[in-house]
């Protein structure tokens, strides 16, 4: 029986479209520094690339950095500045800001300085989505570029850090992207690239794949691919809901991204979830899958106020556009009869 | 007719075998820190590319950290250091340490204190191969790797730079080699990937490619390939050296990378003998590629003695393996033609 990827906020399969990108880029072999023909030819593959993200997120006019990706673009935006954070964002951004914005019952954040702030987009965990105050400084837009309609240029926000790899791209390449005008010290020095903004020789494959995925996923978010995924998102939600009285369904009345599903099933232990899941042929994950190796309650779910042992018994569902109904009933069938288990046995 | 591409120490092409890596692992979707088994896929991939990347270095049993490229690794290595360097070193180099160490009139350095020092093996504009004292603190090995034979594990040397694009890998793709038990601490935070060295997903696309790449160069160095590219070089050399007596050949006399051509003219720009040679077919360089639009003299050539006009009248001539006799006097006969209205004008 096939296998059924339910990790999509992890990362997702590479689109066809960025793999025929980056193939095709692979034949160009000039330095994009270089100033000859071959150069010059691997400059306009980035050059496109970036008109491609821009025209994805609505940030036409805006400045579209490249990176190594939204790890390395909340570094370079969030680094030295001291802004506050809430304890729901990705460890990349905490790694650069306090805690010290309050999370509601609801997952919402309100910042009360939005110029001195980050605030993310979507919850990569929960799938809540946020209500973006204008001047906010830095947003991570990672989990909502692709399955959120947006524009940048509308969200009056100073920086935002994007990934390819959660909307077709692939892994390793990201961007910055910056309201006009932004001042921003380059953290990787030594060579003239990206405006002076990042040094180093550009990942020309990677680029060239992001652009591409970009644009199909802007293409299939108009097109309401994720509205089709939502409708799959909500059929999994109610046959487990009405099956698992003890299962608590973290964000169900609120706006959520349209592929998430966080069940929280306390005293059931995520990561025994994920390994039970995975044995029976579904790729599914308890928290960040950037964290790997951390057995520990989810900061997230522990911030909106659920106990340790809620926040532990968290695994996160993200379904893609090429999950089924069939798929998704299977997945209930499976998780339901462990889930009958570990509730017989009183755990749960 | 085709075009001759004389720009290696810019940028390689694609290696058939890095391409096939690369192509192979678009089809691996996990993220390689997901516990479930797509994660453990993507995460031998990477694994895989390690103990290829370490076996081509000599450095079996050393740390090798992936990162975005050399740019990075220089940064990872040398930030907040303090160490010296001579004026020689890459930009992405001197960007973090000083300019202190002397050169001498051959491009050689001699660290008085070599734990506290940083020196590159071979120079990307001269070509010029440095004997590395034991107990050096940081090298940039980026130009000999996959071009001279060493072993990172026989050099007593704490670290080391590379970079997958120097020797046919991927552009974006590099990686820091450290002796075991270096204490390193992580600029990218935010994710425990590469032993907590390096936050951020990893370019696993990318990875996989440097890896294939990495074995595939130490193959043909071991097969006597560049014996073959310094042959090519040589009757360059000589067709240059017998007719344009006003040209100095840098480093002629020391030794160089088997593949590399340092020809300065003084009062003949290098930029406008790259983009004459251009418009004749044939790719070459200026300095490094990665100052690009910045004309300006050599700091390489002035850091060796050579007054301003010399350095700024250099360019770079550096070969692959598919470079053959035919395209060099070609490429002879082409620059020639110019060099002789150049220096009938009294301009050379």
């Amino acid at each position: 029986m096939r296998r059924v990827y339910l990790d999509y906020n992890a990362t997702t399969p590479l689109r066809p479209e960025a793999r025929a990108a980056m193939v095709a880029a692979m034949d160009v072999t000039g330095n994009p520094s270089s100033v000859h023909a071959e150069g010059r030819r691997a400059r306009a593959l980035i050059e496109k690339a970036r008109a491609q993200v821009a025209a994805a997120l609505g940030a036409e006019g805006a400045e579209i950095v490249f990176t190594s990706g939204a790890t390395e673009a909340a570094a370079l935006a969030l680094g030295g500045r001291g802004l506050s954070g809430a304890m729901i964002e990705h460890e990349a951004v905490r790694a650069w800001s306090d805690d010290a914005l309050e999370v509601d019952a609801q997952g919402h954040v309100y910042p009360s300085a939005p110029e001195r702030a980050t605030l993310q987009l979507a919850n990569s965990e929960t799938g809540i989505v946020q209500d973006l105050p204008a001047g906010l400084a830095v947003s991570d837009l990672t989990q909502g570029f692709g399955k959120l309609p947006f524009a940048f240029n509308w969200l009056n926000v100073q920086m935002g850090l994007v990934s390819a790899h959660k909307l077709g791209g692939p892994k390793g390449i990201g961007a910055l992207v910056m309201a006009p005008g932004t001042e921003l010290a380059a953290q990787l020095k030594g060579g003239g690239q990206e405006m002076g903004r990042r040094a180093g020789t550009e990942n020309v494959i990677g680029i060239a794949g992001f652009g591409a995925a970009a644009e199909a996923a802007s293409r299939d978010l108009a097109n309401g691919v994720w509205k089709d995924v939502s409708v799959i998102r909500n059929i999994l939600e109610e046959a487990l809901d009405s099956a698992a009285s003890k299962t608590i369904l973290v964000g169900k009345d609120v706006p959520r991204l349209p592929n998430t599903l966080c069940l929280a099933t306390p005293g059931w232990k995520g990561e025994l979830q994920v390994m039970q899941m995975d044995l029976a042929g579904f790729a599914i994950s308890a928290g960040s899958a950037c964290s790997s190796g951390k057995l520990r309650a989810s900061a997230v779910l522990q911030a909106m106020g659920y106990d340790a042992a809620t926040a532990a018994g968290a695994i996160r569902v993200s379904l893609g556009p090429d999950v089924t109904e069939e798929d998704v009933l299977r997945f209930a069938e499976a998780w339901l009869k462990d889930y009958r288990r570990v509730a017989a046995r009183g755990a749960a």
